[in-house]
């Protein structure tokens, strides 16, 4: 038997360790493991912040990403935006201190939400090249300046120094910093393919990119209007937990429940919390909110849970939209028929609005070309941002597969199909700090599916139509086979002309595959396209 | 175009948040998405903490967890264990305060290792039931005290209430609490699995388990001795980089960097010093570590990797062990065949140690039943705790997936086969704060691979025989269908009688297919037995 310790001497070794301290040492949970993957994360991070900052700016972002190899496994990178920039007095918290910059006390939809991202990128050069990180700024004219920032991880600080005016005509954002243990693949999961999928869903973006090659692309703005900046909206009375409630009414301004529930919750009116009265008896609707009890808002949540409400706003939840879903699919795959379906808002834990949007394409290019055939593939957006990584447990990839694709007419598995589902939300429920997958919320599982398989449904009529006319050709060439020894057989036992019989008989069994026919004529083939276009969207 | 703003309107809204408010809102990220998943993270997190902690003191643990049902998905969870207790002055750091009770940065194996675990149940239960937990503990004769726990996540402070000595005759910890949003289910992701799998990886403990219908399960203690306690290891100085020799240099004690480079890395002695003055020429080893510059560890790192090294020192890593691998999965499964492997020690990034140990095994209730036939299961450990959540992107499902199943004659798609792997490190590198699943770190999915291909080679051999003792079976009885028509046909030609003759034609065919004969007599049986018990590691 070993020695046995106790107790005062074991907790001796405990000891208290910053935000910065623990993210040092995992790193991986930031998106940091594995070089391909590490170089992606900062593009990903820096991006995903000038896409914010100019969208809460109201301006329209032209970002550029420009990455140069520096040594073995060693890249600089630098993303530059012309959006607002940041104020001088925020640049080491914004940039340089984890969990600093969070805006997740606020209900608005915003690709980052963490606070963490760009003090992780900070983070991930120190440790990998002992740099500082390089920042230039300008909030308005005469306002530029200069400097670099790390993180004193100790005690999560940002250390600001070089801190310096410049004359430079300068307005937006530009940061660079230099990491090592990272490698530029070009690949499924590299980063010209996040970029590319970024501009897909950011067509009011333009994004110039210069990989380590010198070889510059520029995915041009597709939309000329900028997106309306989504504003803050209130929690929806479904979905809501006693705790949520109760934090609400702590903080609240208001004197009395009533008008407390009508001003923090989206949908309450004053006939509504009438309402409400009738199932929360032992509720006072006059009380002070800030002496809401647990047992009193339990009965509330029951309340909430037995009358009828509108659906949740979704006013300020900005979707990519249809119209630009099909654009960009029809630039990029070109498929055969594709479906697009944008769910009404709905809500999950917490009253938090969210709305998923999902197309199904088939053919052309869509899917992945394998050694024996094709394979389904699925592209997967928050708020409008790519994820590339950790698919295998995120809600969209197992709500996607979990649909019976074959009731569709589909497989996933060997058929060029691709899959996009975009959640969008003021919260979204990531299942880790990198961002990379979505945590499987059960409302939002069953969104996802619901919106997959509308799609699909969307794509079932023309894949199996399509599959009906490829049988009809076979059956009517088959018989077309028989039709000279029928002609023949028929002109001896009629004495008719064996041509004129053959044609007739010919014209006869053409009736019977219409379809066939129109397929195979060319005058029509007008017309078919016209269809086919009406049928990427058969629900619109 | 939408209204424009100015970053300094902007920059007003920015926030600083507590660790506790972050995880607060994203508790998905702590394993607390699903309600079932909820409920076995609760456990889990309570469970380790008890191992850690007896292990820890050097006692051979007893663990008791009591699940009751008190409403609708709402549950009482109790974790009663035999082990040292918190200390009262540190009971509020250790249950309700994030990242308080860290001992990361101990070079130690432990289960738990961030200090986040058992603070998040606290977070959780007062989250989703607005209670605090109740601690009742002891560190020895007449300590016993029992208090309220909980967290103000503004601060990240522990509020510790009804603090007071009892005179009852307790030792070690009780931690309870209620959970709502949470549901018992019997599953492979619940509880109950949970716990055999905890007992099947911790021989020495004994867990006692209550259900919420006042079921009692006791999986008793199958190893009467305590492993030996983990003591603190050195990195070894593959897998190091310069930030790590840096860091470890800034706090070092030592004056000399030669000194230096011996005291704090594994395999480091003064004559492997002289061969790495050879290889970093422009480093001064007679300098102070303190000063030791990014250069220069950037050359001591070239220099490592330019060296041989002996192997790193696996000693205060604790795996499972073969022997009880084998014991456990004969246990559960009662396979045909298994091959159990332990790879020696790897190093990782940062030059941790790390050991896998992998088994498969064939047959038996192996796999998992399914309408068509079977799928192959992966059971998945990490410092022998379960991991039965993520499985997607975890570096063992990755690790076991990749290898090419085809070339050991199985097939991981549609037979009876379980492979468990087990990855025990000083440091694991989990993916996500809740972990539930180990991060593709490239050493460890090769490591994983080896050993799974190794073991699966092991069951190889017997899987091709049974397969080959099949197509032998098969052909011998086509055969044995002519002897009858044979032996007439000779016996005409030849006058001799029929009978005499198939016996002769039987026992010739019968030479031709010794193994045949072997598995249909009886007499061979414990021979064949023998033989099967030797297969079950057959690299022994």
């Amino acid at each position: 038997m070993a020695e046995t310790r106790k107790a005062e001497e074991i907790f001796k070794e405990f000891k208290e360790h910053s935000i910065a301290e623990f993210f040092k040492k995992n790193r991986q949970m930031l998106g940091y493991s594995g070089k391909i993957r590490s170089l992606v994360t900062v593009v990903h991070e820096l991006v995903t912040n000038s896409l914010d900052a100019c969208e809460e700016a109201g301006m329209l972002p032209n970002i550029e990403v420009k990455i140069k190899q520096i040594g073995e496994e060693k890249y600089s990178i630098a993303v530059l935006d012309n959006g607002p920039g940041i104020p001088k007095n925020y640049v080491g918290k914004a940039l340089a201190v984890i969990l600093a910059g969070t805006k997740f006390h606020r209900y608005v939809q915003q690709r980052g939400q963490q606070g963490i991202g760009a003090a992780g990128c900070t983070l991930f050069s120190q440790i990998t090249t002992g740099k500082q990180m390089f920042v230039k700024s300008s909030t308005g004219a005469g306002k530029a300046y200069s400097c670099n920032v790390s993180i004193d991880t100790v005690h999560n600080k940002p250390i600001v120094s070089n801190l310096q005016d410049i004359s430079e005509n300068f307005r937006g954002l530009d940061v660079e910093g230099e990491f090592a243990d990272v490698k530029y693949e070009n690949s499924d999961h590299g980063v010209y393919e996040y970029l590319r999928r970024t501009a897909l869903s950011n067509p009011h973006a333009e994004i110039r990119f210069t990989d380590p090659e010198g070889k510059e692309s520029t995915f041009v703005r597709a939309a000329q209007t900028m997106p309306e900046r989504p504003k803050p909206t209130k929690p929806h009375p479904l979905g809501l937990a006693v705790n949520d409630i109760l934090e609400y009414a702590h903080r609240t301004e208001s004197r009395k429940l009533g008008a407390f529930l009508v001003e923090n919750f989206s949908r309450v009116t004053p006939n509504k919390v009438a309402e409400l009265k009738e199932f929360a008896k032992n509720v006072d609707f006059e009380k002070d909110p800030h002496t809401l009890t647990w047992s009193d808002a339990e009965e509330l949540i029951k309340a909430f849970n037995s009358v009828k409400w509108i659906s949740p706003d979704g006013t300020q939840i900005k979707p990519i939209g249809e119209e630009q879903i099909k654009v960009a699919l029809k630039n990029i795959l070109d498929p055969e028929f594709m479906s697009v379906v944008e769910r009404k808002p709905a809500v999950f834990k917490g009253g938090i609005p969210f709305i998923v949007e999902a197309a199904v394409a088939f053919g052309g290019t869509a899917g992945k070309k394998t050694d024996e055939g094709y394979s389904g593939t699925i592209l997967r957006f928050a708020n409008r941002v790519p994820l590339l990584f950790d698919s295998g447990s995120c809600a969209i990839t197992v709500g996607a597969r979990d649909i019976q694709w074959k009731r569709y007419s589909m497989d996933l598995e060997t058929q060029p199909i691709s899959v996009l589902v975009n959640v969008s939300s003021v919260h979204i429920p990531y299942s880790g700090v990198g961002k990379e997958s979505i945590a499987q919320e059960e409302e939002i599982v069953d969104e996802i599916k619901l919106a997959v398989m509308e799609a699909a449904r969307g794509v079932q009529r023309y894949v199996s139509g399509k599959l009906r006319l490829h049988n009809e050709e076979n059956r009517y060439k088959t018989i077309m086979r028989y039709t000279k020894q029928l002609a023949q057989d028929l002109s001896e036992i009629t004495g008719k002309d064996r041509k004129v019989l053959e044609k007739e008989i010919e014209k006869l069994v053409a009736k019977h595959y219409p379809k066939v026919m129109e397929h195979e004529n060319g005058p029509d083939e007008g017309k078919r396209g016209k269809e086919e276009s009406d049928a990427e969207d058969p629900d619109e």
